[in-house]
């Protein structure tokens, strides 16, 4: 293998695949990245146990600078291959295996040689056939994920819940992640022919999807496989594992009529429940309690120790019971983090009975719930 | 007391008082930050076992909206009282002592009540006398700070090595740091009257100098007592302790003749030992290798894991003796660092002897040594 290619291309590409490979693997070719090179371009391979990543830099990419002198294929060790091409002092690079493995990098008058390993010896990464495969917007996939997976649980005692459940089905996408103590479920409209699927995939997975997805307006292809699912641009292929089990029947938790009803903007509200926590965290409990009467709306937290805040809440309504109900604040955090700048309702049954909160404009595709704190 | 006034001016005091306050300490009231309330202005302090840092806000800044109600005294845990001023909602915030020490604090809606302590049972700040003090610009000084001050042990089995030898004599004022394996040295003249000194200030207290002195223009009073240093600008004082012992005589180590010049800039070496240090920072020892012969300067790096670097420097001159010489490259990039974007002249005497490196334009007011590693 030889090759010449332009170095802010070639790291690009080499930082993407570096999201799948990490440095505290079992199986040391994992540590590494899979250089391929065909007439047709440069594929770079990085994998884990959860997922792998491919990417592909055509020849006919300009920017690329590529100039082929000879194809063929090694593995070389990710963390200081990405080093030393940051490093490299010219705008172009060339690599070069010579004998036993080893790989000649140069640019300018710097000339590494570093030791690769065999590429015939870099496992192969799933079979995932693609006829069954959707399409869904880049910015929408990104939407998806970042307003459910902050809810999966981190926890491994039951790993079902460390994924994002996704079904498609009657020209729906739903996704709900919870860790049985708050809960976000999201669903989209998507045209999806005949396909439906069911699956959990780790949330982790997602994150680094999410990160991996850096053009919004490309399209990306979904495709599903016993134990794996593979999200496919033109350029990048990445493949996450499966969570096996079932997932719960999150339905059923969502209840469907409520005692107290107040509407808040997104962002003060979240200002506002930033302060309470700030004493909440310093306490055993981290919990905050909100008081509604028809005279007020007040936040309370306190810690022994520091102090106490009180602060009378701004709403745009309020209807229902009176109500005082105690409650996690990070939990609060994320789910208004998830909603963004706009407003939201929030519906209680009671002290001890999960709460909703909703887009005042939302139709029913986007619902957060959260299990409040029993005080007493 | 009680006091209104802006936020973001008395978030500013509070962060350059935090500087010197400590979560760890085991004194419980230095984990706080004092706050005395005078007719003149509010003044604050923290402190720790080796520095202290007071600010002062003057009633006349406008900036500082202030409405003082109430003169007197309190001590609030700084971490707390600074996370909660961050996020108060509104421009201004008042501080009301209630009863038993608590602290009301309030902006907008938000009422935050917090546990104080006595002012009286803060420790008293040293008492520096400024008879003899001299003054010199911030910019200067910060620079003095950084050229010396990364070249302190991180060790303490030399204690007197962990500070910045600063000597004021003759109208000059000489700054050196030495850890035993490097050593740099910087003399800058000093209108100084009959103002004499000998002092080993903490590494660490002139990082955090530096840090405080955001106003480059503004000049800094350097007083000296027994066992205590004083830098006070306009609305700050900064104290620092003293390392008590006698530094070792660094003279005596800068070389006076050579048998090898070489004249690099600073920025395409700086380059090179970056690419260099990449692969011996894997090996055992952490050296690079630089060759000087007539016909070229080569520097080599090399792993046995990894693999090797070899590059052919760019060089401005050379003269003297082919020369073999293997060195730590850490000290090399942080001498080179210190001298920023320049061109500097290094000369060695030989292969065991460390060797000397200073800015081509200098005249012996900046020189740094870096002693070489024996490979055999």
């Amino acid at each position: 293998m030889k090759l010449t290619l332009n170095r802010s291309e070639f790291m690009q590409e080499l930082q993407t695949v570096q999201r799948a490979i990490s440095t505290k693997t079992t199986i040391p070719i994992l540590t590494g990245v899979k250089i391929t090179l065909t007439e047709q371009g440069l594929t770079l391979t990085g994998s884990n146990a959860d997922i792998s990543i491919e990417t592909f830099l055509s020849a006919d990419n300009e920017k690329a600078q590529m100039n082929i002198e000879q194809t063929g294929a090694i593995v070389l060790q990710a963390r200081f291959f990405s080093e030393i091409v940051r490093r490299l002092p010219e705008s172009t690079l060339t690599l070069e295996v010579l004998e036993n493995n080893q790989v000649a990098i140069t640019s300018g008058k710097a000339n590494f040689t570093v030791n690769g390993l065999d590429a015939d010896s870099y496992p192969h990464l799933p079979v995932v056939e693609s006829q069954n495969a959707i399409e869904i917007p880049g910015h929408i996939l990104n939407k998806i994920v970042s307003e459910t997976v902050f809810a999966v649980s981190q926890h491994e005692s039951r790993p079902i819940l460390t994924g994002v459940h996704f079904v498609l089905e009657d020209q729906k996408l739903l996704a709900v992640a919870t860790d049985s103590h708050r809960l976000s479920q999201r669903v989209i409209p998507l045209d999806s022919g005949d396909t439906t699927f069911n699956i959990v995939i780790p949330g982790k997975s997602l994150t680094e999807l999410s990160r991996s997805l850096t053009d919004e307006e490309e399209a990306i292809q979904i495709s599903i496989m016993d134990n794996q699912v593979l999200f496919q641009t033109k350029t990048m292929k990445f493949y996450s594992r499966l969570l096996e089990g079932t997932y719960p029947d999150t339905n059923r938790l969502i209840p469907s009529s409520f005692n107290t009803e107040i509407e808040f903007s997104v962002p003060e509200l979240l200002q506002a429940i930033e302060r309470a926590s700030l004493l909440s965290h310093e306490g055993r409990n981290n919990i905050v309690r909100l008081a509604i009467s028809e005279e007020a709306v007040v936040l309370y937290g306190n810690s022994p120790e520091i102090g106490k805040v009180e602060e009378d809440l701004n709403f745009a309504s309020v209807t229902g019971d009176p109500l005082e109900i105690s409650f996690n604040p990070d939990y609060m955090k994320a789910a208004l983090r998830a909603f963004g700048d706009t407003s939201i309702v929030i519906r209680f049954i009671s002290a001890i009975r999960p709460f909703t909160l909703e887009p005042t404009e939302s139709k029913g595709n986007f619902i957060q719930l959260i299990t409040p704190v029993r005080t007493n």
